[in-house]
């Protein structure tokens, strides 16, 4: 590919080799957010779509399709279904009430942001429907309809569960794949259904994309506590402020004395929190191994997707895939 | 059935044709609404769904597959889907629109808060999306991911137009569409397909309820205007309060001279509203036949509907269907 691959990431180097499929993808995600009547579809949804993410979800697919040797068209229109879940789904994300009842009444354009949010992200759903439906295989519909479930199911539960100490590490777990893993599972599981490849094929894209999927979420808790702003982009402890129980946390409350249960009952459970409470808990996470603990998670995480690739055929894409993993832990390592 | 037709509401007498088939509907529609993680869905979705409405759409597939002969069990499945779809839109609504009350009860955005009737409505759908990928139809599929998308378009375009005096009635006729005809002509048609029906009968169970639905949202939009609120528990004027421009209002534009414009840009484009504006509303569209002009393009998609009955075999549901539609504009006849 004539790029330097010490300077080359994994997803850039994916993005390389798949980039006329991306492009093909890029082009149908313009066609189908485009509304015949509602101008105000596509201008909503264009600031999200062409916002210059990664692309990284439609890609898992396209590559699991490339590396099982697909030949068709419908590993474009099921990249472009993915991207659209996503995008509704970041839409509902963004729906904010809290704000809104804590201040009254929401102000006007507040409001306009949350229908506009609410029913462009379900006109995406449709979309992605429909696109899904025009491969004709019932077998991709029922995989993406499970993940559209998990998703949901995993956003509601996280909702109840979000401000409960009592909260365990596998309701967490089912969290982690509503938010991240299920689309990135049935992303690359996908890709080897229409493939047709063999069910030890299939099942091994499925493990790739969910424990992927899993640590891509554990790293983005972790730092959460202990990046660099600088490097991710993310304020230390927004979790925290916004009352999150992760991972990390998790971990804390196991070997917990009354006293830092007290803290985290006060701050994370109550909400009451003070000056100085952030900086208690990096000490609090870091004084009792909940970190460390939470970084070996997410690397035996990367370790099943790694080692799921075994069961699939040897194949540049493969590489690039096993790079990928090694790259979402690349910033905790 | 033992019942006195003099007293029995069209809805009743179907119903009660329909009553085995209906209870397999509810039986499903409780399984399926449960979630094993998330006891909060079936809390939130319970309230909805157990609240009394009348099945109307549901109905309406059920029908339309017992008048096409069908023998088989997807037919509860795709009513039960159809209901699914519809409780989903209704809780994304209630975010949309801010309502405090939903078939006399508080909304569920009222009761939780607005992220768990997104995220809810989203687990329906999801839900919603499985149990048609179980019938194996892939047309059933396209019709259904096509009712989707015309909905959530319908939504969106009325965000854009509900105060905008420039609409035009074709505009007026998509987001009914959206609001309410295009899960209602699904909902009759997928009866048909599944059952296997001649082309000729699909499409007429098509405009059947294309037709049913939208005259069943023009009469809605005309009592808004001139119902009794004690017989249709509706206010008077809601929609002239919420600034809605609905039929009665586009009509009543049509032919309004430079002072009622001035009055309907100030009242529904600018929200300006004092004491005396509904009545000096109401006044208005009175005066210049707007109230029945909706009435008689009311009266005119009734026609439409029975005259599509016409190309059905002959069968007691299609005379239930027929007198269905006649019950739809009883109430402004």
């Amino acid at each position: 590919m004539g790029l330097d691959k010490a300077v080359t990431k994994p997803h850039e180097a994916l993005a390389a080799h798949l980039a006329d499929k991306l492009d093909a993808v890029n082009t149908l995600i313009r066609a189908r957010m485009a509304s015949r009547h509602a101008p105000r579809i596509p201008e909503v949804t264009a600031h999200l779509v062409e916002a210059g993410g990664k692309r990284l979800r439609p890609m898992l697919t396209l590559a699991a399709a490339d590396l099982c040797g697909y030949r068709g068209e419908h590993d474009v229109r099921l990249a472009a279904t993915v991207e659209f879940i996503h995008t509704a789904t970041l839409l509902h994300d963004d729906v904010v009430d809290e704000s809104a009842s804590r201040r009254g009444r929401p102000t006007a354009n507040l409001l306009w942001d949350n229908k506009s949010s609410v029913l462009v992200g379900d006109y995406l759903f449709a979309r992605a429907f429909q696109l899904m439906v025009e491969t004709g295989s019932l077998r991709v519909l029922d995989i993406l309809a499970d993940a559209a479930a998990t998703i949901a199911e995993g956003e509601v539960l996280q909702l109840s569960a979000a401000r409960d100490l009592a909260t365990t590490e596998a309701t967490y777990l089912q969290i982690v794949r509503g938010k991240t893993a299920a689309l990135f599972s049935a992303a690359t599981q996908v890709g080897g259904v229409i493939s047709a490849a063999p069910e030890e094929q299939v099942s091994a894209l499925f493990t790739y994309g969910d424990a992927l999927g899993i640590a891509f979420q554990i790293v983005d808790d972790l730092l959460d506590y202990q990046g660099d702003p600088k490097a991710t982009g993310k304020n230390v402890g927004d979790d925290f402020r916004e009352r999150k129980l992760t991972l990390p946390v998790i971990r804390a409350l196991a070997g917990a004395g009354e006293d830092e249960r007290a803290f985290w009952r006060r701050t994370i459970e109550k909400g009451d929190q003070r000056d100085g409470d952030l900086d208690r808990a990096m000490t609090l996470l870091n004084g009792c191994g909940a970190l460390d603990e939470t970084r070996a998670e997410a690397l035996q995480w990367i370790d099943s997707a790694r080692a799921a690739l075994g069961a699939l055929p040897d194949h540049p894409v493969r590489d690039m895939l096993d790079a990928l993993a090694g790259y979402v832990v690349a910033r905790i390592n």
